[in-house]
């Protein structure tokens, strides 16, 4: 190996991690926005994010970048493109092809637009008010379609966005995966709407007062192994995680006190986001081993911990006790088999983050369906609401009342992210793959969950997966993990593994 | 006037403006620091704090700043110094004449060391442990050695230092002055003692709710003008007031529920700090015409608030009753007078920022000569504890009983600030001038004070200082104002007014 290439790779990697460390500040400028900022900051946040975002793009394209990787992509480090250097030189090359062909000024502009989006998005949302979005909406779909060209693609632009989530991801195998659960899920919630069972969801709607709530619920993210020293929880409007650094991963989550599910399963969902966060390898960060995968992967972690274990008989056989003594105001006439039932209901809804685990994709192809129109051009931004209404009356059988609780229910547009919503459904379906697995390889897997032991799972999906980083593909991951590629089985397994003894079907 | 000056002036202040930028999300990554960031954080946070700070530092010291200047300095933009033009002409070329001389790798470890030591004083005052801290305080007086060194001076290095917070000011010229008030306090506060006159300060140590605190905190804030749609106010250790951007300007505190006073005194000083920089001109953000133009002028703002205002008897006949309102559990057997004398009660005290505003003035003498000893090398950190508590046993009359109420009770060495101290002192005679003046010019200020009426003052000090920015130096400023130079005589008119009937003397 030639000391040229030895010092290439060093002066990639610190370079590398330089960028990263400048990502990392423009992750707490948005963390900030959406927890502390005040109302009237706004304006100079975009300036901030838009000046941050402009530098880690000059960065990312720096002709250095690419004077590095010319001496590396034929020397021995890069030779086993699934060890350390390898996937370091391979997944930095990737980047740096795609990124050049981005200008500056796209760039900076889709950064200030995605700020503007997100607070005209928070507007709109709270006076439920479309109209006052339309605008700001149109304009980030007319980036994209300027960032899908920049970028290049096949046939479908789509590809191009997509390619951001979900890296080597094709639109028509999203597809196609997605039709195949359709096709067997259709029927399914079909049956269980003619079961004539309903649980009694009543009881979730009882007294939990807030402060309860969230002592509760760091409570359990703690038990499953989210580690406060290293994170935060804190309230914010939509949910999300954000990884600031290796040891600074800060969670959010929103609170109803006549909703226990709402942020409860928010808490751990985004607590199996911070696993994966807190699970990566400090000593590569900013660097593609020290990297999450895609955020397909990323969701399986999250969708994991909230709904495989989450809503698990025998996690709630460990906590329900805990629960009774937390919420006495609301639990002491309820059973845990009422309780376990109620928290797994299903039945078609308006909110895709609350939504059961059976509908919940279907609410993810109404988003699918809407973007790529929106990007082909095929649907005008001023007939969105309608579609989207349109679209929730053939799939799910209802209709928003208003938008607020429509197509203004999800920040992701308004923050520039198009070709995203998919991977959620990718996530439901890595996740029931490798809770199977899982469940194959540490044995007694439910007894474990039982007795509040969460360690094992964790720690296989932390040297399965976390520990991973970029080495793999998402698809080669799947198969060295589970010995198969994905596929819609394990999830519609787990379903009716779960739901047809409730529902007596 | 040519257009290529023009056209260079345009260039000048852009760039800036942008440097200005990137120095206002350094100041969130540290009052993100200080206020939520996770406890295992701190070690990146120092990385992204050092990237940054080296990022503004290259901007700072670019060659083409110095080529644009010389295009600048003999136009006519640059011929009236107090013109828009000519105090931004002349504030640049005077930052990038000072940076020029400091090498880029002093800078980034001056930035490290600062969030590292922070971060060692925390644990070192939490543990009462100042060996702990000890290694750090060495380095960073080495660094103070450094940077002292490459700017220069005449004779005495301090000089160096201070001119980063209060520009222009000497060593020599703060030592008279400071000398000047000492000579006319001691005997004051001795007199004082000796009247046999004492409030009753128990009143303030009753339980007063730290929820409630908050609530009346931030409503007095409001109050006097701090505007919340473009603030916050968090908790931290050590309270400090942050601007993050024209429209984000953070102020904390830290609550006691047996101290009413640290609280409350503690948010009107942050509140008139954040008065001075949301009077600030929103349209000159960046330039030295939207800029504060000392440390010692922002701190005559927070005094002023604080005490000429905060500690009136004005004052309380309008916050009074709201108080008693507020806290039933404290106050529904004391009288305004009562109150009154309690919070100027005056007598030698451990902690700086919790000293009444007659002895305040000794702490910060202390400091300042230890700091210049420890500079001068003429002390060693290791005998700091020692000379510390030997310097209060001295002048107050009092020894700290730990480290923790004693040598450690300060921030400000730990972030590499040495030069600041005197600022407090600077800020105390200032305000004291001012706010004479402004009685002079408004009339009836204190009758102003008895209604609620805080417009016409913050107006005063809104047009008079805020909006003024850098275009005159403080000196002019003070002269300007008040017709005459900085002088002790109107602090100790003004402590002679309010504490003579007080005491009896």
């Amino acid at each position: 190996m030639s000391d040229t290439a030895n010092t290439a790779f060093e002066q990639l990697c610190q370079f590398s991690r330089q960028t990263a460390t400048l990502q990392s500040i423009e992750e707490l400028l948005g963390w900030d926005e959406r927890t502390m900022l005040p109302p009237s900051g706004g304006e100079f946040r975009a300036e901030q994010i838009t000046c941050l975002s402009g530098l880690v793009h000059r960065r990312r394209t720096d002709p250095q970048v690419g004077r590095w990787l010319e001496e590396l992509v034929d020397s021995p480090l890069a030779a086993d493109p699934h060890s350390d250097t390898g996937a370091t030189i391979r997944q930095i090359k990737r980047g740096y092809e795609k990124h050049i062909k981005l200008p500056q000024s796209l760039v900076e502009e889709l950064a200030r637009t995605a700020v503007l989006g997100q607070q005209a998005w928070t507007e709109a949302r709270k006076n439920d008010n479309f109209a006052s979005f339309q605008p700001l909406l149109e304009r980030t779909y007319e980036l994209k379609r300027r960032q899908a060209e920049a970028i290049g693609y096949a046939t479908n632009p789509y590809d191009a966005l997509l390619d951001d989530y979900e890296p080597d991801a094709k639109t028509a195998d999203v597809q196609e995966v997605l039709t195949g659960l359709r096709e067997q899920l259709a029927p399914f919630v079909a049956a269980i709407a003619d079961s004539g069972r309903q649980a009694n969801v009543e009881i979730l709607r009882r007294n939990y007062p807030i402060d309860v709530q969230e002592a509760f619920g760091k409570q359990v993210a703690a038990a499953i192994g989210f580690d406060f020293q290293r994170g935060r929880l804190d309230v914010t409007h939509h949910p999300f995680c954000a990884g600031l650094g290796p040891d600074d991963c800060r969670i959010t989550t929103r609170y109803d006190e006549r909703n226990f599910p709402s942020a409860f399963f928010g808490i751990l969902h985004e607590a199996g986001h911070g696993l994966y966060e807190q699970g990566l390898r400090k000593d590569q960060f900013g660097l593609p081993p020290g990297c999450y995968v895609s955020l397909g992967i990323h969701e399986s972690q999250s969708r994991m911990w909230e709904n495989a274990v989450g809503r698990s008989h025998a996690f709630w056989q460990y906590v329900f006790p805990q629960a009774r003594k937390s919420f006495p105001g609301a639990l002491p006439d309820v059973t845990l088999d009422e309780f376990y039932f109620a928290i797994n209901d299903v039945r078609p809804s308006l909110i895709r983050v609350e939504a059961d685990e059976a509908t919940y994709n279907l609410h993810i192809v109404i988003r699918f369906e809407l973007e790529q129109a929106l990007l082909a051009g095929d649907l005008a931004v001023a007939d969105l609401p309608g579609a989207w209404n349109d679209k929730y009356r053939d799939y799910l059988g209802i209709e928003p009342p208003h938008d607020a609780d429509g197509v203004l229910q999800d920040i992701h547009w308004s923050a520039g992210l198009v070709g995203y919503f998919p991977t959620y459904s990718l996530g439901n379906l890595y996740a029931a793959q490798f809770f199977a697995q899982a469940d194959l390889d540490l044995g007694d897997l439910d007894g474990q969950l039982a007795r509040g032991e969460f360690a094992p799972l964790r720690e296989w999906l932390c040297q399965k997966i976390h520990r991973q980083g970029e080495c793999y593909t998402p698809s080669e991951l799947v198969q060295r993990i589970t010995g198969r590629p994905l596929s819609h089985e394990p999830l519609m397994d787990y379903l009716r593994g779960k739901l047809e003894p409730l529902y007596g079907i």
